[in-house]
C-alpha cells in the first residue's frame, strides 16, 4: 500500500476513529454543560465543583471559562455587542469540538443574550447542549461581588455591565435551574450533584 | 458551608482538578503534534493514521483539521495574510486547550509561515509542541493534487497558493521530519509509527 498517486485519496477522508470510538474509550458521552448567569451567581464555583465530582467518578471533563479564554483564544475581542457575540460563538465552537472529542465540556460564561446561547445550542446534536441557569437574585450576586465589578459598575466606571446597565435574558427552556431554597443558596457540591444526576439520568456518564 | 457572602471567594479560584489529574485519569500526557507541509503532502493521512494508532494503544487523541475548522471556529476568516495568521493563532490556542485537557492533540494545517508556527509553539510548555514536517517534494504533492487545487493555482484561478505563488517556509528545528526514501513515500502506518515512537520515547503515552 502506497501513498503515492491517486490511491492516496482514499485516506484523506477515512478517519475511522470518531466520536463513538472515543466515547467507548472514555466510557462516557461527550456533551456541553453551558452555565449561564450573572456575574457572582456561582458559575465558576459550579464549574469547578462539577469537574471535581465528575473526576471522582472517573469521568473526563474540561472547563471553558469565559474570563480565562479572554486571555487566550479571545484576547483580540473587546466588549462591544459584536465582540461579545463573537466571544460566545467561539466558545460554542470550541465546546462543540470538546464534546466531539468525547469530553463533558463545562462552559462557564455570563452569556447574557438568549440568541447567542441558542446559537451555541444549535451547533450541537439534540440533547447534547445542557443549559444550566444560575438563577440567583441580583442582590445576592451584587452582595457577593467577588471581583468588585458591581461596585465599579454602580459607580459608572464600567459601562454595559450585565444586570446593571445591560440586560440579562434568562433562558426560556433551560435543562437545569439552580436557585435558592428559602433564601439559602445550595452548596457547591449540592449544585454539582444536581447537574451530575442529570448527566447520569441522560446516559452521559456511560458509553451507551 | 455556604456560598453566600465572602466565603464564596475561596471557591472561585480553587479548581483542584487540573492537567495532572486529567493525565492520571487518561494514563497519558497532553501535548500538541503539529503537522505542517504543502497541500497534498499527506498531513491529513498522517493525522488519521496517528489517531488510529494511538486509539489502538488506548490513548485519547483529537485531530484539529485546518479545513474542517474553517467551517466552524474560523468560518469568519478568509485568506488574507492577517486572516491566515489569525486562523493559525486560533488553532494554536485551541490545541493548547486540548493539551491542557490531557489529550494528544493532532493539528493538521499547511501553516506555511515559520513565525505563525513558532507563535503556537510558544503557547505550550517546553517540549509539548511536537512539530512534524511533511517534507515532500512539490512535484509529488502536485502530482497527487487530491483536491485539484494545484491545477486551479497553475491556471491562475487561485491566488496566493502555497508552493505556487506563495512561499512555504520549512521548519528549522522540527522534532520529526517525514520524507521519501529512495523516491518512495512512507505508508500511512509507517509515518504514524514514527510519530508514535517519538511520543513513547518522550513519555507522552503514560502518565509520568
Amino acid at each position: 500500500m502506497s501513498t503515492v498517486g491517486n490511491s492516496t485519496n482514499i485516506f484523506w477522508h477515512e478517519c475511522p476513529v470518531g466520536k463513538l470510538e472515543r466515547q467507548n474509550l472514555l466510557n462516557q458521552r461527550g456533551c456541553v454543560v453551558w452555565i449561564t448567569g450573572l456575574s457572582g451567581s456561582g458559575k465558576s464555583t459550579l464549574a469547578c465543583s462539577l469537574g471535581r465530582e465528575l473526576h471522582s467518578r472517573g469521568k473526563l471533563s474540561y472547563v471553558l471559562d469565559g474570563d480565562n479564554l479572554r486571555h487566550g483564544l479571545n484576547k483580540n475581542l473587546g466588549f462591544s455587542p459584536e465582540d461579545r457575540t463573537e466571544n460566545i460563538r467561539r466558545v460554542g465552537e470550541v465546546a462543540k469540538l470538546f464534546a466531539d472529542a468525547g469530553l463533558i465540556c463545562i462552559a462557564s460564561l455570563i452569556s447574557p443574550y438568549r440568541k447567542d446561547r441558542d446559537a451555541c445550542r444549535a451547533m450541537l446534536p439534540d440533547g447534547n447542549f445542557i443549559e444550566v441557569f444560575m438563577n440567583m437574585p441580583l442582590e445576592v450576586c451584587e452582595g457577593r461581588d467577588p471581583k468588585g465589578l458591581y461596585k465599579l459598575a454602580r459607580a459608572g466606571k464600567i459601562k454595559g455591565f450585565t444586570g446593571i446597565d445591560d440586560p440579562y435574558e434568562p433562558p426560556l427552556n433551560c435543562e437545569i435551574e439552580i436557585q435558592q431554597t428559602d433564601g439559602v443558596c445550595p452548596a457547591p457540591n449540592e449544585m454539582a450533584g444536581q447537574v451530575a444526576s442529570y448527566l447520569g439520568e441522560k446516559g452521559f456518564l456511560q458509553e451507551q
